[in-house]
Formats: C-alpha cells, structure tokens, sequence
C-alpha cells in the first residue's frame, strides 16, 4: 500500500505543479478515504485546503474523518466557515467528537460553532463521559423502533432515516426510551410476512454495556458475541447511543499497542512512531528507565556484600550474566502469559491458585531441564575447552542448582505480579520484563551467593 | 462473566442431579452461544449430550461452533450421526471448517459423512489453502448480484437466499465469476427507486485480497477500510469467498496472543492458559530459554577476560547488572515500538535510515540524562551513604559514561534487528527483549571493561 501511495504522491505533486486540477479530482474520486488520507499526509499543508476542495462533499468528509489530527488541524485553518459546516453535516457524532477531542480551543470553537444544534448539543454529551468508556466513544445516531410497528413499518423508517445512521443493521426497539429488543435488518428482510409485528421477531435477550465500561471490555464483548454494534445504556437502563465494530477495532488496536508500550517499560502515547519527536520518545522511555536503574542499586549492594566471595573466587562473577538472563527470561514468559490471559478475560483473580501450582510444576520441569544443560555446559565448555581449572564440578554444580532455584523464583514472582496488580487495580501490564527482571536478578544473585558460600565453603 | 458463569453452573449441576430438564431448557434458550460454552466448558463431558439435545437446533449449532475444541469432541462422539447431520446444517462453511481442523481424523470422517454434498466439497477446497491464509478463514457463502439487476430483483434476491448466508449487508456484484462490484443493503434500501440497476448504484472501487494473502494483511484491511467483509479472489481475478468482520477480530486476537509469546521468548501456542498442561508450557517456553542461556557464555567469556581487572578493582562487579539491565530495557524500548510499528504498517523498510536517525537522537538524549543520574547515584549512595572508598569520582565517571554508550548501542541494536528481520523474511517479534537483552549484555559489557581499563588505567 506505502508504494501505490508513494506513487500516487508524486503524480499528484507533478498535477498540482502543473494545475491540472481536473485530473487530480478524477484521480482523487476513484481512491477510499483512508488512501486519501494517506497521500494528503505527504502533501505541503498550503497545498492541502487545494485539494481537498477537488473532492465531491461526501468523499471530502469521509477523507477527512481518516486524517491525522496535524493535517486535520492545518486544513480546517485553511477552509471557510462554510465549507467546515459542509464536512460537519456530513460527520458522523462519533468521528466528529474524536475530532473535536485532538483540536487546540480555538479550532474546537470554531468547529461547534459550524455544528448543527442537535449534533453540537450530542457532542457536548459525549464529551463529557471518562476517556476510554463505552460513553465517549459511542455514537448517538441509531435507528430507533418502538415494539408495535410492523416489519412494513420499520423498513420504511429505516429508509426515511437510515441515510443519517452509521449503522441501519441493528436497529433498537426501545418503549418509554428503555431498551427491550434489537432487530437486526436480516430478520427483518427475511421475515415470512411485512404485517409481522416488531416485538413478534424481536431479539429480547439483550447484551449491553454502561456509558462508564471501559472501552476494552466493549471490544471484548463484541468480539466475544460477534456484534456489529452494541447498545450503551445509562445508569437508569435508558439507552443512549451504540458502539459501533469500528470503532472496537480501534479500540483493540490501540489498547494493544499501549499494553505492550507498558510492558516494554515505556509510559503509553498517542503518536505514531514516525510522528513522534525524538524528545516525545525520550518523555515516555526515561521515566522507567531511570526508576529500574536507581533499583538496580540492591542488586549492586548484593554483589558488594558478597566481595569477598567473588575476591577468593573470581570465575563465580562469569556466571552472573547467565544466571541473570535466564532468571529474567524464565520470569518474562510467566508474566507475559498471565498478563495476556487477564486482558483477554481468561484468567481471574480466583485463579491464582491454579496458576501458581501450574507454574510451580512448569518451572520444575523447566529448571531440572536447563540445569542440566547448563552443568554439562559449564563442565564442557568453560572447565575442558577453556581451561579454566577453578571452574570444579563444585562450581558446576553450584552454577546449576543455582540456576533451578532461579527459574522457580522467577517464574513464581512473573505468574503472581500481574494478578496481584489488577486485584489492586493497577495495569497488570506494568509487571512485565523490565520489572520482572529487576527483582529476579537480585533474587537469583541472593541465591548464587547463599549457594556459593554454603557449597564452596568460602 | 465468570462469576455469572460459575453460579449458573451450579444451578444446572443441581437441576440436572435432579433431572429437572425442562427447566434447564427455560434457562439455556434465554443464554447467549457464547455463554453456554463457557456453561459446558463446566460440566462433565458424559452429561454434555444430554444438555445439548434440550437446545433449540439453531441455539445447539451456534453453541457448538462457540465451544473449544476438547468439548466439541467429547459432544461428537456423544451424539449420533442424526443429530450431528442437523448441527452440519446449521452451520456456516467456515466455522465448520474451523471445527475440522481441530479434530482427529476418524472425528473429521464422520462429520464429513453428515455434511450434505456441497459442503463438503466447499470445506474440503478451503482446507487446501495454507493456514493463516485469507483462503483458510474465508466463507464461500455470500450473496451473489448481477449488474443488470434491478434494486428490487436485488432485495428478493436477498429474501429468498440470506438464510444461508454468514452476512447479507454487503452483496457481491459477478459478471462471469468476476467481482464487479459491491453494494451495501443500506444502499438497496435507501435507493430511491427499486427499478434502479444494480451497476448504477454499485460501488467498483474494489478493495479485494486474494486466497494466499496472510490473514493478518486481511484484518489490517478490514480494520484500515472500516469494512464488515471483504472479497477474497482467485489467481484469475474470479471471487471465491468473503472473510466477515468477526473472523478479522478473532485474527487480530490470535496474531496479537502470538506476537506477544514471540516477543517474551516463546514458540506461540494455539492452546489457552488454563488448558495448557505444565508440559505444553515447558515445551513452547524451553527452546528459547536453552538457546538464550546457551548464548549467554560469550557474556561470561568477555567477564573471565578481564578477570584480572575486576579483581583489581572489585567494586567494578557491583555495577555489572545496573548496566546489562538499563542496556537491556533501553534496547527493548526500541525493538517493541518498532516491532509494533510494523506489525501495523506504519514502517517499511525503507524507513531504516529515519528511524536509525530518530533512535541516534533519542538515545543521546535518554543517555545524557540517564548518565548524569547515574553519577549522582553513584558519587551519593555507593560512595558517601555506603561509605565505599575504593568509588572514586574516576569510577562514578566511567560507570555514567559507560551508561550513555551502552543506551546508545542498545537503541541502535533495538531498532534495526526488528526491521532487517522483516527484511529477510522472518518475523519482526522475534528481536524483542530476550534476544536483544543478550546482544546488548555483552555489548554492554566490553564497552564497561574497555572504558574502564582506559580511564582507570587497570
């Protein structure tokens, strides 16, 4: 797709030289929005007001709703007041609060004052709901029935109003603005008779969230169910817009990219990699980065105490890394795995108990494995091909035990972190690697020393 | 969920030790296909036949396809070949297929035996294309126009043929098994006269994908064009399948729970947690865990090296896991955002020497101040509060300048490993924190050394 944009770029740069501008919209009209978006990103922003104009009303707002909030901001500096209520008209509630969300004052002002009353008035609403809840990312444009309308009735009102709606697939039965059933278009085309009531085909088993659910349980759900939209009620079971799939794609995408921002030790941020700063990325990796290494102090203060040993015994400090590593790896494969198993709802906090036997006897397995390995290893290659004749079978052993001891630690802290923290409601995704790894390499060295000394008698 | 799920567990525990099957029925028909799986998942696999001949044919069939495979199994053998003739009817050709790829064999044979002609044919083509494929996932049931049909030949169309389809929002436009066009029912319903034709108001700006593309590249698409299903062709352009929105998001879900195992240092595993013996987890977690400790001796080598120094100077050791562990975060800073970055689309390639660029800069910048941090630390807590006279100045500077090279080749590492993995053709996840952790440990570790003998003359 990167190239066909490139390409498109530079035809488009050489046409815009030229002023062949009838060629550019006849370009422009047989590309989707996201594309547009997409090469209007490589496009100077005084050029960009130029072209957007070219594109007829619909493809113009379409285009706009795919943009990135810079271009989005430079091009409505660039429009008139009368070409912003044109794109407004042609918004859709939900893209145009996320708009409205990513704009500096003036421009939101601007913007609303554009709005229609109504859609200036839902927007206002669904500001007001908490960042990432079901409230602020719905859509307050549905279809709306009510149970007596007969199935003639209803694909009537779908055909009246449905042009305004994102979706006209789920349309919502509601009596006394409370929600008692969803029909979806297919039963409605496909029922026997137009004369059917509504309540008659009506689905009653109805599956809905909160304005205040978190936008990823939303997501959650519909993957769950295989939903197209789902409803949002308030706290008084009224109901007051859907979720779209959309925007539940989104909503996965960009809560996966956070969790794994979090996991790899970085506070989370909205921009795209390319879009970011150097500074914007030194904001969000220093913060973890510094706090881990002033912790690193213990694991410094453990080797310290331990001098001596290392003094009598210096091939035990080429066996720290190692040791470390592996702790850290072993500790990160547990984490991981709970921690994705919690943000996919397949683990609860009441199953701490399974999971911890689960890790106790993987870990065993695991370290007798690698124990053995690291033995004949360490026999192998550091004692025979190296010629180090410190290294005593002694040491291998110690080495070995050593690195069981450390796999069943880590593995115990990297299982039960993350479910302690979303018992505590933190993100479970803190208890990654980077801080899994802090506290498993001082206590594998705790261990190493507490070995050595006690084996090697020094 | 769970909760809700456990406490009607019981409840049908209890009513079935009672055989109270009328009322188990009253409560199952009101539950949705998800849910009761989850309610089965529960119960003895010798009961489950019983519980399932109380659904309704459509609720049992939907339920079935919602279960996890080890269920499915132990239900198939408990069912006879009637009632598994009126589960096949019921389904749709890519969940069935999905099913079959789980089973054994002699399983597969008996549902292919219930399965009627066609769709055996139709699962058996499907099962030929390689997995993760859009071939693999896709449906081979959608509703198919023609140009020359009018908008009301259109909607009869759908009435008389939608029951079997998996979708009816969007219809396939075929002019000789080629893909034409689409049309939404949105834009059947909403135009303004049913003798309109069909290519008057299709859209033929096609977005398709073909049978080989990678399943991933599909819901990126899906996701990227806010599409409910999108056309799957032929070699020859001819149409031969859609994949539907649910299928994109269950892909997403799946790719996503491998990335994250790819990343952490695990071969990627089909199973869930909870159902993932202590052995499967040994197996997808020790190959990396072997490879990586095995690959650690280069680090204990560089350490033997300059034994000599360390025994010189002993405090040097204290800051051996302070560096390798910042060194280590910093680099999977690095690789996770790029990793992820390309998993999306947002880089290429091509972007090598920009983001090479952009990490040059941030690292300095993370360095610099990570260094001066550090020097404080050192010269405040190991050299004053711990009273350690042998932490010269000398020493604290080699550590701070020891830090801020080692950030710098970490980032570097981080960043161009994920993309030249792309490059060759292996898979991005693979660079992040374990594999980068031991390149940039010893890294780390002769930059250490190697200032250290300069400055402190060793």
């Amino acid at each position: 797709m990167a190239e066909h944009s490139v390409t498109v770029e530079n035809t488009l740069q050489t046409l815009l030289t030229d002023k062949k501008y009838s060629t550019i919209r006849d370009i422009l009209v047989t590309m989707n929005p996201a594309d547009i978006a997409a090469v209007f990103a490589g496009v100077e922003s005084d050029k960009l007001p130029l072209l957007f104009r070219l594109l007829p009303k619909e493809l113009a707002a379409e285009s706009f709703v795919e943009m990135e909030s810079e271009e989005q901001e430079s091009l409505i500096k660039g429009i008139s007041d009368k070409e912003l209520r044109q794109v407004m008209d042609e918004l859709y509630v939900d893209d145009a609060v996320d708009i409205v969300e990513e704009m500096p004052a003036n421009v939101v002002q601007r913007i609303l004052a554009q709005a229609d009353p109504e859609m200036r008035k839902e927007i206002n609403e669904i500001l007001q709901y908490p960042e990432d809840s079901a409230g602020s990312v719905m859509t307050t444009e549905y279809v709306k029935l009510t149970p007596d309308m007969t199935v003639g009735d209803a694909i009537l009102r779908i055909r009246r109003t449905g042009v305004d709606k994102e979706t006209i697939y789920t349309c919502y039965v509601l009596q006394n603005r409370l929600l008692v059933g969803t029909v979806s278009v297919k039963s409605l085309l496909l029922a026997p008779s137009d004369l059917q009531t509504i309540d008659s085909i009506m689905e009653s088993n109805l599956i809905t969230v909160t304005t205040h659910t978190d936008q990823e349980e939303v997501a959650r759900m519909m993957s769950k169910y295989n939903l197209l939209a789902i409803p949002v009620v308030d706290g008084d079971n009224r109901m007051v817009g859907i979720v779209t799939f959309d925007d539940a794609m989104d909503v996965v995408e960009e809560e996966t990219t956070e969790d794994m921002e979090i996991m790899a030790g970085m506070t989370p941020s909205d921009k795209t990699y390319l879009r970011s700063s150097p500074f914007d990325l030194f904001l969000h990796r220093i913060p973890w980065l510094s706090l881990l290494m002033i912790s690193a102090t213990f694991t410094g203060m453990i080797i310290s105490n331990f001098e001596k040993a290392l003094a009598a015994m210096t091939c035990l400090a080429a066996f720290i890394p190692m040791l470390m590593d592996t702790g850290g790896n072993s500790g990160s494969q547990s984490s991981v795995t709970v921690i994705r198993a919690l943000s996919l709802g397949e683990l609860e906090f009441s199953d701490l108990g399974k999971v911890i036997w689960k890790e106790i006897r993987t870990a065993l397995i695991c370290g007798a494995c690698l124990s053995v390995l690291c033995f004949a290893k360490v026999m192998l290659v550091d004692r025979l091909i190296m010629g180090n004749d410190e290294v005593s079978i002694m040491v291998a052993v110690v080495v070995g035990l050593t690195l069981a001891v450390t796999v069943l630690c880590a593995k115990l802290v990297g299982c039960t972190l993350p479910m302690l923290a979303k018992k505590l409601g933190f993100d479970p995704a803190v208890m990654a690697s980077p801080f899994i790894t802090t506290i498993v390499d001082a206590l594998s060295l705790l261990v190493y020393f507490g070995i050595a000394t006690a084996l090697l008698k020094l």
